[in-house]
């Protein structure tokens, strides 16, 4: 079952996630039904945790509490420019934007969120998930955009983490890869999950508002045209620059370049990662990917060198 | 493939990390051989977040900036109380220590650290684990403790977090379920992993070193009589108060119990977690444990509603 089910999860995040794919058209019809788990079997590890662990919890109230104390510390500075939003110039991008309108007036300051587990829980979809089991079906997938509202959940943290934002006059901005023509939907959930009103178009973004599909650069670059973007919030290396989602990087390329030289100096100092490890980008990879020569044990090889 | 490893690394939980079970002895012998899994595998999805995803690295970069930045700043108010250590007074627990000797003098301040996938990655044992299938083997695992050190790798962060505290005076005292008879292969570990000196009764608190097996309570309170203890950081509840560990919990209520009230000011606040979906437990419970009633959607059920 839990094979079936991260690997359901795996084709989920290559939908909606993968950079610079574009999404396919959700399918019409009821799913076929399957066999389905009952609620007493295991639920996947990935979900446990993220879903049902205080570990889980604990880190993104964590994670909210660093995000809105950066926040509202920068926004006293009155940065002129914004976070990289995309890679920075030193990488090769043009992540960087003036906070200046070209009048010279300031644009109003802002942080960037993606919405799906990094401000709201979708775990009404991944319980349906976790007990049909089968493939990602894009068109139930559609319809909790649509009809979810009444049950979806914030990140732990995330609605006293948007509220500091607003009360120091910061504005918070959704750069989503849900659809926008289910952006009414979207809308309702952010409500009724507590984190406030959403405009599409001023502060909502969404797949479909270009022609980049999952890409965000472009939707980045629409927002800093208006707002002065301190801080940006994402459960997918997505939310911070497309580059990293680049179909040539291999898993460790990917990590390192999250993990080493100047990117990683704005982890917690400008982007800010919530955990998920149920679906999107992020849980790709073989054994042998995943575990570089360097990493790998065995106690039979282990005997053998002593 | 999945399940299996799921379950091995569930069974990694129960023996490793619950709260107040003391560990089993560790079995003699060489492992039977089982039918491995080949380098080209799936990675299950928790291994593959943790190990190979750069969202992974960047959250605990981000969890170490934090964590360090607070230790910085809390140091300088020269504190004279501990952060709590188990639950604090007004949650039933004697967690708060004092930060002064009888004479009167300072207590040098520290923090204190779980090890393994704290400030350590067990990505050897791991690999192992993936390829091995089967159930958690305490033997192996013993072996890992012992000879590891080659190959072990600092958690991202750890290495630069753990120097700033060095640098600014602060001690990391590490306090974990490793077993005080391997403590040189830990000790050899974690200077291996350039996470510095640790000594055994000093720096470095063991299951064994009491008589209260994987309960770390006391062990904390053995720190406290020594150092002003300004911070914990651990992946495990377990880490920062044996009460979230009890058994009588539900799955939610104990994410209800690190979620909600005072402990949850705690987060990013004096206590700091670092994420691991791969073991621990954080990872229990069925499909309806984890996913509460009122969390609970289908597309059937939506459009029935409709």
């Amino acid at each position: 079952m839990t094979t079936t089910m991260s690997r359901a999860s795996s084709a989920l995040a290559a939908v909606l996630l993968a950079g610079c794919a574009v999404a396919p058209a959700p399918v019409a019809g009821t799913p076929a039904p399957v066999a389905a788990a009952p609620g007493d079997a295991a639920a996947p590890d990935t979900m446990r945790w993220l879903y049902g662990s205080g570990e889980a919890a604990g880190a993104s109230i964590q994670a909210y509490r660093m995000l809105a104390d950066y926040a509202l510390a920068r926004v006293q500075e009155a940065p002129e420019r914004s976070v990289p939003l995309g890679l920075p110039e030193a990488a090769g991008g043009t992540g960087v934007v003036s906070c200046l309108n070209p009048d010279g007036s300031r644009k109003p300051p802002a942080v960037v969120f993606d919405a799906d587990e990094t401000v709201i829980l979708n775990s009404g979809f991944e319980y349906w998930q976790a007990t049909h089991g089968g493939a990602y079906d894009a068109a139930v997938w559609e319809r909790w955009e649509r009809e979810g509202a009444a049950i979806v959940a914030p990140v732990p943290g995330a609605v006293t983490g948007l509220r500091r934002l607003r009360e120091a006059g910061i504005t918070p901005v959704f750069n989503t890869n849900r659809a926008s023509d289910t952006a009414a939907g979207t809308i309702a959930a952010l409500a009724a999950a507590g984190l406030g009103e959403a405009v599409h178009g001023d502060t909502l973004f969404l797949r479909g508002d270009d022609a980049a599909g999952s890409a965000k650069d472009g939707r980045r670059a629409m927002i800093a045209a208006r707002y002065c973007v301190i801080a940006q919030a994402g459960d997918n290396l997505g939310d911070f620059a497309d580059a990293f989602n680049a179909k040539a990087l291999s898993v460790q390329q990917r990590r390192t370049l999250a993990a080493r030289g100047d990117l990683a100096q704005l982890w917690g100092n400008g982007w800010f990662v919530l955990p998920n490890p149920v679906y999107g980008a992020a849980i790709r990879g073989t054994i042998d990917e995943v575990f570089p020569p360097e990493t790998r044990w065995s106690p039979d090889t282990a005997a053998a060198g002593q």
